[in-house]
C-alpha cells in the first residue's frame, strides 16, 4: 500500500523546521532503551544542564516537554493560569494571537496589548496595561516566527514584575540563535522549541519554571487542567524520583541531546556571530533583488528575515518552483501577512554561506525568468562584500 | 558539559518501548522536510491509510497526534467532554485510573465501574451503571499495560450505544499485537501508541473518530480546551486544506511510516499469529520456573505478560541485575502491583523465539545465584516443545 519512505535533501531555509545536525540524526537511529533506564536518566541530566546553560538559567525545572512548540506554550499557560486569572497577552503576530486563543480556552481573562504585524510591542502599551488591570501573568514572544521581529524583553519584564504578575516568554526561534538569558531578563517561565536554531526535528518543547512561577502552581486551587502537560507531575519523572508519568519520547530526546552538544560544540558566540552574519549577507543580496525586509528596522530578527513579495510574483508558484526545481523551501506570510511576505529561515545548520548564495541564485534566477530586470551578479557580489568586510 | 551519545543495544521486554524495527530506526534518520511539503504530505496519506487498514476502520478523521500515547488518551476525552457531562469510565488497571483523572480535570461528571486489577470489566457492571445514570460517553482499556488483561469489547459497545452514550477504547498496546476491529466493534473513538506493537519508538498516538464522535464534537457549544490537541484544527492539516496548525514531528511521523509498512509486510494474521505463540512460549517456560500469570485465565494478553514475582526475591535488585548483566529490561508492577508483579513484554519486534528463550535462561540463571532450585533446563524443555508443536 505504502511506498518506500525516500524523502528528498531539501535546502530548509522556511520558519522550520531547520535542517538537521547530521550528528542529530544520527543520534536518532541510535539503539532505544527503556524510559526508566540508568542510561536514559544520564541523556536526560546532561540535557537538562546543556539547557540551562543555554537558556542562561538556574532554574531546577528546565527539561523538555514531550510535543512541539505549542504544546510548551500550553504547558506554560495550562500550568500557570486558574480561571479568572487575569493575563495580558501581547500580541503583534500569530503566536501571540495562539496564546490569546489559549488564554480563552483556559477560562482566563484576557487582556490584549496590540501592535502591528511586523512591529515591536512598546513598553508603554504594556505599563498602560498594567495600570488599567489588575494583570496576574503576562505573555510576550521574544521571536515573533510569523513576523520577524525581535522583542526587547527587559523592560516589559521590570514592568510586569513592578505590577506583581508574572512573565511568560516565547523563545521557541530564538533560542540557540540569540542571546536568552532568562535569568538576567527575569522570565518566570518560557517555552521553545526543538526545530528552529536547535536543528533538531520537530518534537520536543524545552520550558523552563523559576520558583516565583512554581509557587504560583503549587498555590493552585484545582488540579491542572492538563494531565499530558502538568507539570506537578512531569518534573517528579524528570527529577530524582523518576516517577512514571508519560513514556518519554526516547530517540527525540536523543536527538535533542546530539542537538545540545553541537551548540556547545560551537560555542554561542561563535553560533550567534554565524546567524548575524549570514543574516546580513541574506539582507544585502535580496536588496539588491529589489526585495526589501518587512519587519521594523532595528528589531529584525537573524534567524527569520520577513521579507515583501515583489509586485507581480505570484507567491504560491513561485515557492513552489524554488521548492521543486532548486530543492529550497521557503516559507509563506501567515494570517494577515498571507501573500504579502516570505518568510525566509536561516535557523541553525540551515544558517550557512551557501545557503544564503543559493537562495539569492535560486530567486534571481526565477524572477528573470518571468521576465524581472534583476541584478543578480551585483546581488552575489553584495553577498561576497558582506563576508569580505565580516 | 554532556558524553557523547553512546546508549546500549537492551532486549527491551517491558511494558514499552519495545526494540524498534532496524528499517524504522533508519527512516528516523532520513532527510527532514518541511510540514508543508508535498512529499510530507504523501507520507501523511499513505500512513491514514495504513492506520485505517491497521484499526479496521472507514474513519476518515484517523491519524497520528503529536505526542505519546496518553496524549492520544487525552486527545480522545479533551476533544469528546464537555463540562457536565457523565463520563462512565471502567476502571481496572493504570490507564483506567487515568482516564477518570482526565474526567475530572476536564469538569465531567464520573461514574465509575471498577474490577480487581487482572481482572475485566464484567459487561453486568456496565449495564447496570448505565441504568443508574444517564451516561455520554463511555471509557474502556482494550489492553490494561499494567495488569496484562485483554477485555472483551463487543457487548459493553452494544449496552454503550443501547444507552444512547459514544464509546471510547484504549488501543495503546494491543495495535498491531491482536485484533483491533474499530467498525465491527463500533467504537466512536481509539487512541493508540507508536512504542508497543508497532516497533516503533514513543512520540506519537494514532487516533480515529467516528462520525457519531466528530457530531458529539461538532456540537460543542465551547472550544476544545486543549489549543494543541484541538482535533477540529488539527484534521485541517491532516485534511485537504493542510491549514497550519503545529509543526509536525516530521522524523517521528517517518517512523511511524516505516512501522507501518513492516506490519503490512508481515501481514497481521502472521503477526498476531507470531504473537500469540511467543506468549505461550514465554509462559511454559516461566510455569517451569515457578513464576505463574497474574492476570485473569482466558484473557490474557500475547504482548504483556504480568506475572507474579517468586516469594523471597528483590524485585528490584532482579531487574536491575537483568538489566546490566544481561542488557534485558522487564517491567516492575504499577501501583497496586508494585513489588507484587513483573510486566514482560512480549511487543512487536520484541516478541521472538530468542528473546523468550534468553529471558527464562536470565531469570534461571539468577533465580539459581540466589539459591533457589529451579530447573532451567526443563523450562527451555517446555519453551522448544511450545515451538515444535506450534
Amino acid at each position: 500500500m505504502a511506498s518506500p519512505l525516500n524523502p528528498p535533501r531539501r535546502i530548509l531555509l522556511g520558519p522550520g523546521p531547520s535542517n538537521p545536525h547530521p550528528r542529530v540524526l544520527e543520534a536518532l537511529s541510535a539503539p532505544v532503551v527503556g524510559h526508566l533506564d540508568p542510561e536514559f536518566f544520564k541523556v536526560m541530566e546532561e540535557s537538562k544542564a546543556m539547557l540551562r546553560w543555554l537558556f542562561h538559567t538556574d532554574n531546577e525545572l528546565t527539561f523538555p516537554v514531550s510535543g512541539t512548540g505549542s504544546a510548551g506554550m500550553e504547558t506554560c499557560l495550562v500550568n500557570l493560569i486558574e480561571e479568572g486569572d487575569t493575563v495580558l497577552v501581547c500580541v503583534n503576530g500569530v503566536f501571540g494571537t495562539r496564546m490569546a486563543d489559549i488564554v480563552e480556552r483556559l477560562g482566563g481573562n484576557l487582556v490584549k496589548v496590540e501592535a502591528p504585524w511586523g512591529e515591536i510591542i512598546r513598553p508603554e502599551q504594556v505599563e498602560q496595561a498594567l495600570k488599567d488591570h489588575k494583570v496576574d501573568i503576562v505573555t510576550l514572544v521574544h521571536a515573533e516566527t510569523s513576523t520577524g521581529v525581535l522583542q526587547p524583553v527587559e523592560e516589559i519584564s521590570r514592568l510586569t514584575h513592578d505590577a506583581g504578575a508574572l512573565l511568560v516568554l516565547d523563545t521557541v526561534t530564538s533560542l540557540g540563535g540569540c542571546p536568552v538569558t532568562i535569568d538576567a531578563w527575569n522570565v518566570d517561565a518560557t517555552y521553545s522549541g526543538t526545530q528552529k536554531c536547535l536543528s533538531c526535528p520537530p518534537g520536543l518543547s524545552p520550558v523552563s519554571f523559576n520558583q516565583a512561577a512554581r509557587d504560583k502552581l503549587g498555590r493552585r486551587k484545582g488540579k491542572v487542567k492538563s494531565w499530558y502537560l502538568d507539570l506537578t507531575m512531569i518534573e517528579r519523572y524528570w527529577g530524582e524520583d523518576r516517577a512514571y508519568h508519560h513514556t518519554a519520547p526516547i530517540s527525540m530526546n536523543y536527538g535533542l541531546h546530539a542537538a545540545l552538544s553541537e551548540v556547545e560544540n560551537e560555542g554561542l558566540e561563535a553560533r550567534f556571530a554565524r546567524h548575524e552574519l549570514n543574516h546580513r549577507a541574506l539582507v544585502a543580496g535580496l536588496e539588491v533583488l529589489g526585495i526589501p525586509l518587512a519587519s521594523q528596522e532595528g528589531h529584525r530578527l537573524w534567524m527569520l528575515n520577513s521579507v515583501k513579495i515583489p509586485e507581480g510574483v505570484n507567491d504560491a508558484a513561485l515557492r513552489k518552483r524554488l521548492l521543486l526545481d532548486f530543492n529550497i523551501e521557503i516559507g509563506g506570510g501567515l494570517g494577515a501577512l498571507a501573500g504579502k511576505t516570505w518568510r525566509i529561515g536561516l535557523m541553525g545548520e540551515s544558517s550557512r554561506r551557501d545557503n544564503v548564495v543559493a537562495l539569492v541564485q535560486a530567486l534571481g534566477q526565477i524572477l528573470k525568468e518571468e521576465g524581472a530586470d534583476v541584478p543578480v551578479t551585483d546581488a552575489l557580489g553584495a553577498i561576497e562584500g558582506v563576508y569580505t568586510r565580516g
